[in-house]
């Protein structure tokens, strides 16, 4: 079944994946991987898996796609307080995917190993008819006990997002064609944040011990608090106003609530969404309060007049 | 994007993948899965993808592609005598796949975690306009520093092999409609063999600080014999007649070498191969010997005359 130009499948794996295997992988020559949680820690464990058309665009840079396989995984691992440490990954290549597009993404895993300081520890490689389709299951560690949770906040503690909400829903909507008004740098901006999202590894670990409740920003932020909300048995109360939105984004959106209600609903941001007991306050950690937990259900999102806005969609589904 | 008829994510989730969740799952609420290691023991961890179309027809019932992709997994955690602990699933629906499949699906699960002692641990969904894609990753734990390897065989080691070999190569011709002159009963077991592989979970186990090496027979037994000479630096020699066959494979190929040499690079046997120091013999380990490890390279299946058979196709190949 060889193409007759391309690398076997062995062949593949020796040139491209083995030079990114820790030793926790075995030379990627045995069954499985082998690795030990420091003492008093225990293991985290996470997958996400990106499909070719649905995660990404089948012309999107092969390095670029790579990284963020890796970047939204490490993501899920911050967003419990976890060290990274390694990484497995399920490749399913389609017959005329080339070798120059497998070595680019190789080069996209190295770059984000040395970012991140994590290894390869193995993986499988299947051929399909379909879309390319990577899986890659992410390994941390974290001290027994811990990690952070979702479903532990309590009413009355506030709430906080790291970085800026809503470019990557500006950057997916450039990279569809949207006519945005934006500037040659913006737009490059928004694209990039779309693109390669930044796993907030060390807030993560600096929110440890402090943070009641904790989620990373994947689904769109409204949706995500929801995730706090449904498993901590509360509501919350958003101030539109006060969430963070870049330069960019702001002079795209001008500050309408509608539009901050719909970036609050663009899922990929990445961004660590975390509560806090009432009287403490981050001074150390790059974050934004935006709002507060209540009794009850349901996320309100407030206008300044103290007005709740309308929220169309409240995250990306699948289905 | 909802069809109408079918479930969305969180309440597929819901209904069918949250009542098969260990503990470590944290309800499936979380980013992430926790997971301790016992007190002297290490994780071992490995990842399969099954493919529409590639590693299963797209009409198999679904609760039996479920239990093949944990047993091929489980296969790997055997060939280095893990104990399993649980597992990762990530899957890519189609937009057509039906809540009927999905709880089919979730039914093969939830019959094998109960005979194998697993749990889920989390996963991912995504839908995709191709095969439906589904990846898991096993995880499980061994005495620290006694996992068994491929690469740490000797030569003058005894090579064994569990069960029986080709059964699931003849079961997979049968199933692709291959004119063999079967009964019925045998066509019934060639092909159940085929669709349900047995993990050698058990033997893995007893092996543990008395097989100088041992691999699970995925690729075929003499492509995965191989990899043991590859990685230890060997050659082997293979005695045709000595491979184990089931009565059924023998009635079919009636012990002609070159049929022997098929069956032997046929896949998916997911027997565990493992090699022994010269004096021991496992009596109390359902297994053959198939012949011994040497000095030099490659792997020489040997007729009874002491010459050496021709092998054409060593084993499965993607690519």
């Amino acid at each position: 079944m060889n193409g007759g130009q391309s690398l076997g499948e062995f062949e593949r794996i020796a040139t491209y994946f083995a030079p990114l295997a820790g030793p926790e992988a075995l030379g990627l020559s045995d069954d499985c991987a082998l690795m030990r949680p420091r003492p008093g820690f225990e293991i985290v464990l996470t997958t996400d898996t990106m499909v070719g058309g649905v995660h990404f665009f089948h012309d999107d840079p092969a390095d670029l796609i790579a990284r963020k396989l890796i970047r939204v995984n490490l993501s899920d691992l911050a967003a419990m307080g976890a060290i990274p440490r390694g990484y497995l990954l399920a490749s399913s290549w389609r017959r005329d995917t080339t070798d120059a597009w497998i070595a680019a993404f190789a080069e996209g895993l190295r770059q984000d190993q040395a970012a991140f300081s994590v290894a390869l520890f193995g993986g499988d490689t299947t051929s399909t008819d379909g879309p390319v389709t990577l899986t890659l299951t992410a390994i941390g560690e974290v001290e027994q006990g811990k990690a952070l949770r979702r479903s532990t906040a309590r009413p009355g503690d506030s709430l906080w997002v790291t970085g800026c909400i809503g470019d990557a829903g500006l950057g997916l909507r450039l990279r569809k064609g949207d006519a945005l008004h934006a500037s040659d740098r913006d737009r490059a901006y928004l694209l990039e944040r779309h693109r390669l999202p930044t796993p907030r590894i060390e807030i993560g670990r600096a929110l440890i011990g402090r943070a009641s409740a904790a989620i990373d920003v994947s689904d769109g932020l409204l949706a995500d608090i929801g995730h706090i909300c449904e498993t901590s048995g509360l509501g919350a109360r958003i101030e539109a106003a006060a969430i963070p939105l870049s330069d960019p984004a702001r002079r795209l959106v001008q500050a309408r609530e509608a539009e901050i209600a719909a970036l609050a609903s663009a899922g990929d941001d990445y961004e660590i969404c975390f509560s806090l007991p009432p009287s403490a306050t981050p001074s150390d950690i790059p974050a934004t309060r935006i709002g507060v937990l209540t009794d009850g259900t349901g996320v309100a999102l407030i206008d300044p007049t103290g007005r709740e806005v309308a929220v169309k969609h409240r995250g990306f589904r699948h289905f």
